[in-house]
């Protein structure tokens, strides 16, 4: 044949890829890639970090600033927002109780598939209800939704109000605004809560960063691999 | 603080990271990490290969082994099928008409976001409305949806029924099935054209990383970044 590849200019890490072949051969007969060959050849987990709060508590920022960093350091990671999804794959859903539940929904279905391609998926959604944020939880395998609470006092993010998305709740341009007249239920077990009342957008990222750490989210995933092939 | 990084252990390209990062701070003031930064950093571009064709034409089987191929040549590759995204992001779908087009519009965002992630994506779908697959051509860049007809008789498909599909759509225990009761329209200018009745596995897929190679997808991103730099 005539086609020629340009191979990737990365660690071709012989030892690392024949044991995932290998692990692939004995137990998928059928020769697709998993996750967990991603997350072998990547040198690192995926998973879901869910950033929860009011509109202006600072989610977009701080999950910019974490992909920034994750992505320096060599980790696959993609972002999710409202931005993202809205013009695309929610382009059909309006801001009605049952489309914003449904725009929930998929957004975890997506960030799922994103996780599953290798990722650190950072997802940035008001997404006020438990039960939405309950649901997406329990698609994912223990441990891979890693709910980041992002606290700051309704009476700040209005003083900041950087999309002016409180004043026009106030005057009525919006209806059911998060805060004004529609409920942030407060997450029960949040992984982590960042107060960016408190902190400043290094830290708040530092204290994920910290979490993720101390919970062996940065563990090489071929350390447990192995012992799960014993 | 306290954290420790991991970091995976991937070629640490400072001369590639520090362009990314320089070029970043020239464009996008906003510190948002870009599809081109991703594929710079994997060093190869990222784009969608939709495998279109009759059920039983051989798109899982040369989706799956064209993953299998590229993955361990080291490239970011994922791979969506019907079985992946009928249990969780269309869920929600039945079999009508519109749901079938909603089916293959939210696949075609879906595979837009994991090509922003920096992965080649795979899809395999029967896809068989010409103004279905034509919708997903437009919502990404020129060059960036490559449309592969696998192409199959109906009667080889039908030969083979994998699935046992065409028995059930032949004694109308399926309805609206393509091929039987419902059209497949040929693709008009399919980027790739694999027969399956005259080529293997192996041979199909060769052809598929022929055309890719002829068409510099296996270039380096890095080169045309340079250029575009000037």
């Amino acid at each position: 044949m005539t086609f020629r590849f340009d191979p990737p200019k990365l660690v071709d890490n012989d030892y690392k890829l024949s044991q995932s072949v290998k692990s692939r051969n004995l137990f998928k007969p059928d020769g697709l890639i998993t996750r967990q060959d991603r997350e072998t050849r990547n040198c690192h987990k995926s998973y879901i970090i869910w950033l929860t709060g009011l509109s202006g508590s600072g989610k977009s920022t701080i999950a910019r600033e974490l992909e920034r960093v994750l992505f320096e350091k060599n980790y696959q990671v993609m972002i999710l927002d409202g931005d993202i999804v809205r013009f695309g794959l929610n382009s059909d859903l309006g801001f009605s109780l049952e489309d914003r539940q449904e725009n929930i929904r998929r957004i975890g279905e997506a960030a799922k598939l994103l996780m599953e391609a290798g990722n650190i998926t950072i997802c940035a959604f008001i997404s006020p209800y438990n039960n939405d944020r309950d649901k997406i939880r329990k698609i994912v395998p223990d441990g891979d939704f890693i709910e980041t609470f992002i606290d700051c006092p309704l009476e700040e993010c209005e003083r900041r109000d950087p999309k002016g998305l409180y004043k026009k709740a106030r005057s009525g341009l919006i209806k059911n605004f998060t805060g004004i007249d529609d409920p942030f239920e407060l997450p029960e077990k949040p992984e982590i809560k960042v107060n960016t009342q408190e902190l400043s957008v290094e830290k708040s990222v530092d204290k994920i960063l910290t979490y993720l750490s101390e919970q062996n989210y940065f563990q090489q995933p071929n350390e447990s691999r192995e012992l799960s092939l014993k």
